[in-house]
């Protein structure tokens, strides 16, 4: 067995201890078309599926300083369902069927049970978006990451019939925007986040904030990102349903939303249509952030927008309450006026 | 312009300044098919590339602690090719020819004059290995990450014909190993030299050892890892050429060539068939590092290793000496004696 590398931080034993581990996590996430962990690359059987012209839809993100969130709850099993559906709904946001995942772990000390918790988070992020796990990279990184610090990434290949890729060109004047509600702050913001909360107020993970109505900081901050592949799946099996889909993500509605707004139109936003969960406006009170830059910054209750023909918006409603997701109307495309492609007012 | 979030140590106009800085780079790595950043998701037209049966291989990788020797050296324009290489090697050993490439970057500040030269170094690897750079994340996180500290992952996907992946199957007594030499360390094992060379000796990047006639310690380990995708795509194309391909990284000998080896045979290695680089000698003397391990931990030379069918080894050192690619005899197929299905010699 090698010493000198055991000598130089980096345990070999510990790294198969924690492939091991996952083995079971990653069979759960079994789909057709995968072909598991083996050799040197993962495999994945495209022609199996039956597209005609498929076209790849790709997409990489990590989960930023939620990680830190993690650390302070010492709870490491849900974020790599928020590292999935960062990935996930980026490309679910141009009509794409999950396909795959990889994970990036780089951590300062391989601790085999803690690594596992992270992994069978990345497996149930994978199972709810229909995605298969088929590689990722462990590494040990000691003296670049403390001995208790990990960061993680993760990639994901979705695949849509070139005649249904999703983006945005269709969108035309007197669309309707319908959002589906985020399961809180997502992934994003965090820095700002662990800024207002504990740093400059003296609040910790175990605090209860009356707003939060019992629950404390750390489980209202820590719930994981949700991923929009199962109601969308039907939406996207249906006839041209979508002209646009907008991940509510970094840069939210502010930067993410005129991603796919044609020159000339802007998306209209009613930002009184929905209820805000109560955690933004504790963040927004508490930090004193004008209320525009929260929009600029965080989903603010929204974590997908969809563009929909008005002639479409019946058939799309009746299958998201069939999916029981809820929804709300949220705004509508308009002439552009001033050249920010998004506007956000306070009822319409 | 938002205020809070620059507060908090994130800069939303750094964040553009480094998508700015990097569209000259990728648009470099254009390749058909490739539909370049845009939308949610990085786009590839698979369908134009007239595969009859797509399988898709995919794999993701770090650079390890070689980043540290980077940030040492302050020269930041190669690291991103050791990270496609690492990426793309994988892919390659089981005959995919490689699409495209994300890459995920995570600092604690954003430099963009700095990421400019990761990316840089990233395009620089995709265009070796004729990979479209589709599609990335830069993730500032302070307080995980020091000011002046990222790290770097990719995450690589290719495509090979169901009919002609290699998988090591085909693979047969009296097969003949070529090895393809590596440019030197790779990118692996980087936390034992640092201690080796850094740590347990008063060595320093700018030192130069005889051994290495007139270079720099830190010349000689940062340089970049080789990417075998041109020498291997006309070897892929021929008929069967190839019974196995093993890419020698973490774990190296011992741990990556069982990984294709059938059972019930062995690689047995001539390990004095090729001349062992200096940079590996002077590790082994100054860490005294058992020879074995030396072969657990590094290529010691070969980056890669091809396993090749007696009747086609004219065939294959032909097409090699076209590519100008250098190659050596260094063992062959053996029965399996021990179930370590690989063996070391000194001459055989």
């Amino acid at each position: 067995m090698p010493k000198a590398y055991e000598n130089a931080g980096v345990s070999v034993e510990a790294g198969y201890e924690v492939v091991n581990r996952i083995k079971a996590h990653v069979a759960r996430t079994a789909r057709p078309g995968a072909g598991g962990i083996g050799g040197f690359g993962g495999l994945f059987d495209l022609a199996s599926l039956g597209y005609k012209e498929p076209v790849l839809v790709s997409g990489t993100d990590g989960v930023g300083t939620k990680l830190m969130v993690a650390k302070m709850m010492n709870k490491h099993d849900t974020i790599g369902q928020d590292c999935v559906a960062m990935c996930v709904n980026d490309i679910l946001a141009q009509g794409a069927e999950p396909l795959f995942f990889l994970d990036y772990i780089a951590c300062g000390k391989n601790d085999p049970a803690l690594l596992e918790q992270v992994v069978k988070g990345v497996a149930d992020g994978c199972v709810d978006a229909g995605a298969a796990l088929v590689g990722g990279e462990t590494a040990e990184m000691p003296d670049m990451y403390d001995a208790d610090e990990y960061d993680l990434a993760g990639f994901t290949v979705g695949v849509v019939e070139k005649s249904k890729i999703i983006d945005g060109s269709a969108i035309a004047e007197g669309d309707v925007l319908i959002g589906l509600p985020s399961s809180g702050i997502h992934s994003n913001g965090y820095s700002l986040v662990r800024k207002i909360l504990f740093k400059d107020h003296d609040l910790t993970v175990d605090s209860k904030p009356e707003e939060l109505g019992g629950e404390t900081l750390g489980e209202e901050i820590l719930k994981p990102t949700r991923i929009y592949a199962k109601p969308l799946k039907p939406l996207f099996a249906g006839d041209d349903l979508l002209h646009g889909v907008a991940h509510i993500t970094g840069g939210a509605f502010i930067e993410k939303v005129p991603r796919i707004i044609p020159e000339g139109l802007a998306a209209a936003f009613d930002i009184t249509s929905w209820d805000v969960p109560p955690i933004f406006r504790l963040l927004e009170k508490l930090g004193d952030v004008d209320e525009l830059e929260m929009y600029n910054i965080f989903n603010m209750g929204i974590g997908m927008v969809l563009v929909v023909a008005p002639d479409k918006v019946a058939e799309v409603e009746r299958i998201l309450d069939q999916e029981q997701e809820r929804h709300y109307t949220v705004g509508r495309i308009v002439k552009d006026v001033d050249g920010t492609r998004v506007q956000l007012h306070k009822g319409m």
